[in-house]
């Protein structure tokens, strides 16, 4: 079976100099995909002759061209986007989606407006409140940490940590990762008060459901790579996320500055180049771009906006895989063995669960 | 005049081996400290004798040793260490403030235990309903970013912040910073939407103050230096700070491995040595040691309780600094400057405040 990839073309901070190469290198390496490519058509026919892709060329077999007028800037607003442009490349590849004519869709385009869009054309899996952002970070076990929700939930009830797990479950599956895989409940120290309340209630939720829970875990554990899966409210995640990024930053700063100091140090710098390369390549951000929005009738991948090339073909080959392993059947599949299980399994009944407050 | 500092002797996973040739180091080098060595006084006498400072050494005529009869445990309950131990070094050490007879009190123990009996023993500040935890990070303009609170409070009402941004401004003039440090406000991206109720309250309350706020920030900010002080709730501060900690973990392992992969790479390692050292030492968590639980009458700072005796000696001397350089004047004349200024710098009513939720 091929599968279907559905390609906002015109977003992001580049555009077209980079989806369109990414999509041929992608298309390249996956022998069974298609894709659809979503934009200006004769920007995109433009794009593809230039990267080397006329007409003519046998790749043009499995992709096809589906135009939309209209572009969502970066900085264009949730209104403009939802209602201001109802033929952008991001909407109308999303519609794809719903129209059963592609598996998957991947955008660069910005994180909120790309979120209203799904959330509005999509709509939300059955047993599922609330979409959510998740992506993987690298941890010292070499594999990696799926972290959700990133940012798409500032305000969660308990039953939305619950819905967080079993997402980020079945993603972790459907990338290729356990079965069942280890979910932790992101908290702080022991020596301090453990949580709000709200995390109290979450934390029995996750023990009561079906999932591989294995309780609080805090920030240092990400890195440890203590649990496949880590559960926290949007605001909570992209701190986490940001903080990261920016000490990352820091200290390729610091290690650039230290080698530069003088001719020695340059020379070092030099000599040690395949090791700081290998260091460099184990932490380049690029190898794990692709966010998973998850929790929507549909799969949706969101490419760091700053993407390259290489960043965005990284979030294409993601979005094959969780369709191609089918990350919505495992997601309903998860919440109906939940819904059937005993009584220690089953789904809370959200209002009651809110009342608990 | 000289600086009285208290110490729990007791504290930390290592007690006395470390904090006394801690203190001494640090009393060799501060000629207007005095110490006030509290616990086990046979214990203290044996170990001074044993860290060269016998009743003989001069050192000995700017310390005295105050007996507490008991320990906090790391890993006592808040109710052990407030009922239960009631001559324990951390509470008598703390009593000392109250008392007068100190200016301010160091400890390595248990974070929970060393803010319960502080609050219990040395009461808030008027005008500060929550004492906070603050840490100073490193980042990348050579300086420190002061950020609070790091997990005492794990839910804040609007006005907590604006206390949290007053106590993070009077410690970081206090500690030699900026005389109007900069404050920023920990949010989530552009693009998502903006924080929670609470927080955007609190943006309201910052901007109204007579503080130097500079509106929102994100999670890399810390690292970036944008401000002086960020401020967050405890849950999002403690999260920030460990999730720093387990990447710049796991970076330094990352490191260390590709540097030992093999005979040339160990070579390069031992070449690139000073390098190491350099970048080592400019990341040492150890020279950031000392956090400040602010918001109390009475300067109290908490060493990790895994700190060596120089990670110790780095906390003796923030409060050192703290308290030399008048850090409860400071918050105390902000709060009455606020309390007597204009409409706009007033302090809310905190009535009022938790009634616009």
């Amino acid at each position: 079976m091929s599968v279907r990839v559905a390609i906002d073309c015109m977003g992001g901070d580049h555009g077209l100099p980079v989806t369109i190469p990414a999509a041929l290198s992608f298309l390249r390496h996956a022998s069974d995909a298609r894709l659809l490519l979503v934009g200006m058509s004769d920007r995109i026919e433009q794009a593809l002759i230039e990267a080397g892709a006329p007409a003519s060329s046998p790749l043009r077999n499995r992709l096809e061209i589906r135009h939309a007028s209209e572009v969502v800037e970066m900085d264009d607003s949730l209104q403009v986007a939802l209602r201001g442009k109802r033929d952008s490349s991001m909407r109308v590849a999303v519609g794809l989606l719903r129209e059963g004519q592609a598996d998957v869709c991947v955008s660069a385009g910005n994180t909120g407006a790309l979120m209203a869009v799904s959330r509005f054309v999509l709509k939300t899996l059955e047993g599922i409140d609330r979409p959510a952002i998740a992506t993987q970070m690298p941890n010292r076990t070499g594999g990696t940490t799926t972290v959700l929700d990133l940012g798409a939930n500032v305000d969660c009830e308990p039953e939305h940590y619950l819905q967080f797990g079993i997402m980020g479950s079945a993603l972790v599956s459907a990338l290729g990762g356990a079965d069942r895989p280890t979910v932790g409940l992101l908290n702080i120290g022991e020596e301090l008060i453990k949580g709000n309340d709200t995390v109290k209630q979450a934390a029995e939720l996750l023990r009561a459901s079906t999932l591989n829970f294995r309780g609080n875990v805090e920030g240092n554990d990400i890195y440890e790579g203590t649990v496949d899966v880590v559960v926290c409210d949007g605001f909570v995640g992209n701190v986490a996320l940001k903080t990261s990024e920016g000490l990352a930053k820091m200290l390729g700063d610091f290690i650039r500055e230290e080698y530069k100091r003088h001719v020695f140090t340059r020379l070092m710098a030099l000599l040690s180049y395949p090791v700081l390369r290998r260091f460099r390549k184990r932490l380049d951000h690029r190898r794990y771009n692709g966010a998973s929005l998850v929790g929507l009738r549909g799969v949706v991948i969101k490419s760091h906006g700053s993407a390259d090339a290489y960043a965005f073909e990284v979030a294409l080959q993601r979005g094959y895989d969780a369709a191609r392993n089918g990350l919505l059947q495992r997601i309903e599949e998860t919440l109906a063995r939940m819904r059937a299980g005993g009584p220690s399994a089953q789904l809370p009944d959200p209002v009651a669960a809110a009342g608990q407050n």
